[in-house]
């Protein structure tokens, strides 16, 4: 492909992120959304869903494991992890360094993001096919809904709270999470950029508050998307403890260290949580 | 101003940022660089020298606290502090916050930015006419070079390592530095994002310790750079003690305790700095 190609993704309708674009590996319309795979020249292979870069080989593992040490370090013995979206299976594979967690069900909708990902990003996928991973092709929102067995931690790899990841960021929703959990149950939910989306952080934070007596948010820095800043709602059924000592989780991000420092919020962050 | 003109950055050959332009508010060949100043929709008013953003009038704060406060905190005693650059005044306003600065010197290379800043970014150039602030439009390597007194604290404030600041980043000019600064000196230079400009970042550490005995980094989230992330290099002729408590300062990023959980950093950071 030529040299000038590029990817253009408007984070708002001010604000582009452009990536010039080796090749176009996968360009399809899904049942759910328009779904792209590309190679580029800085990040590797991206993944795009409706416009919006889901993930990149090049930063992918901060958003991963921000996203699932986290609240499993915060559960005092998460056996069955529930993923909800997170179809690309990078959230699954950190679930799964954990030895602890028995089952992880990943619910995606979209069978074409998990097609995509077992055949561009093997590191993502990696997961799929280990014994303790349950792979279910649903909606997630009548899947917590009709969830049987508790969960102790559910994970909300959304993409952003339009087409079909929009009722991931209501109320009714964190409802349905809370009562899918156990006595000692967390969630997490990404929850978009502090600076360019003050409105999300707020919805997410309100939403999980009307189900969730314990709510807070941490932070990340996620190169690929808006602003680089990135918040995660955590909403608890009880108090929050100190962190369970995890080991040998070979991250390049999170360390337990690194995990405090993500709940000292800036004023400009903090103010958002009111 | 139509509704579709664009600014684009090149952050890198291979990654732009865009900003919907409301009006271009100056544009200027200096002596020294290319100067523009933009209204745009998502941060206000912008400063661009050769083509990259400096700063913003919606996240200046993030960098200009974290350049500042920093040093500032972590020296028993700061009254006479330098300033390398830093021509739209935003680290210059933050330093004086501190009431035990006796006397900032900034020193910019580029008098028509200083102007811009005058004409542009009122919240930025509020600091020029301080009793304390000691404004020298010359060579920042020169002035070290020939300090007369000694400093307590000195900021580089620089642009990228093209262009006029490409001496600011080598060893010669952290040596120069460091006979600038009395027996407790503190320096801190911006050293760009760790993820896009990884060799960046070890230059400057390795710069700063050609001079330094007590050189590290820290982390802050500045949304118009690129990745967002945020490295910071400083140097200190002593070790690193508590920082002193300081407050009232009247900061939207900065507190005490961001600023302990900035030096807390990722595998993916700290692999840069041996």
């Amino acid at each position: 492909m030529a040299d000038n190609v590029w990817f253009t993704e408007f984070q708002t309708d001010d604000v582009t992120l452009g990536l010039r674009v080796k090749a176009v590996l996968r360009q399809e319309t899904t049942p759910f959304q328009e779904l792209l795979v590309l190679d580029t020249d800085a990040y590797g292979r991206v993944l795009v869903l409706d416009g919006a870069i889901q993930t990149t080989d090049r930063d992918e593992f901060v958003y991963h494991e921000m996203m699932a040490h986290v609240p499993l370090s915060l559960h005092p013995h998460p056996r069955r992890v529930g993923i909800i979206g997170g179809g690309d299976g990078g959230v699954l594979r950190e679930v799964l360094k954990h030895p602890e967690v028995e089952e992880a069900h990943l619910v995606e909708i979209d069978e074409r993001v998990m097609a995509a990902s077992r055949d561009f990003f093997p590191a993502l996928s990696v997961a799929f096919d280990y014994a303790r991973a349950h792979l279910h092709v649903t909606d997630g929102i009548r899947f917590i809904q009709e969830a049987a067995a508790k969960f102790d931690v559910i994970i909300v790899d959304s993409t952003d709270p339009v087409g079909p990841a929009e009722g991931l960021f209501g109320p009714a929703f964190y409802q349905s999470v809370f009562a899918a959990l156990g006595e000692d149950g967390i969630v997490v939910a990404q929850s978009e950029s502090p600076l360019l989306e003050p409105e999300l952080v707020k919805k997410v934070q309100r939403g999980l508050r009307s189900a969730f007596p314990t709510v807070t948010l941490y932070l990340g820095a996620v190169a690929t998307y808006p602003t680089g800043l990135w918040t995660f709602g955590l909403g608890s059924k009880k108090p929050l403890a100190t962190p369970r000592q995890v080991s040998g989780l070979d991250t390049r991000y999170w360390t337990a260290e690194v995990q405090a420092a993500a709940f000292v919020l800036p004023p400009m962050v903090r103010e958002l949580m009111e």
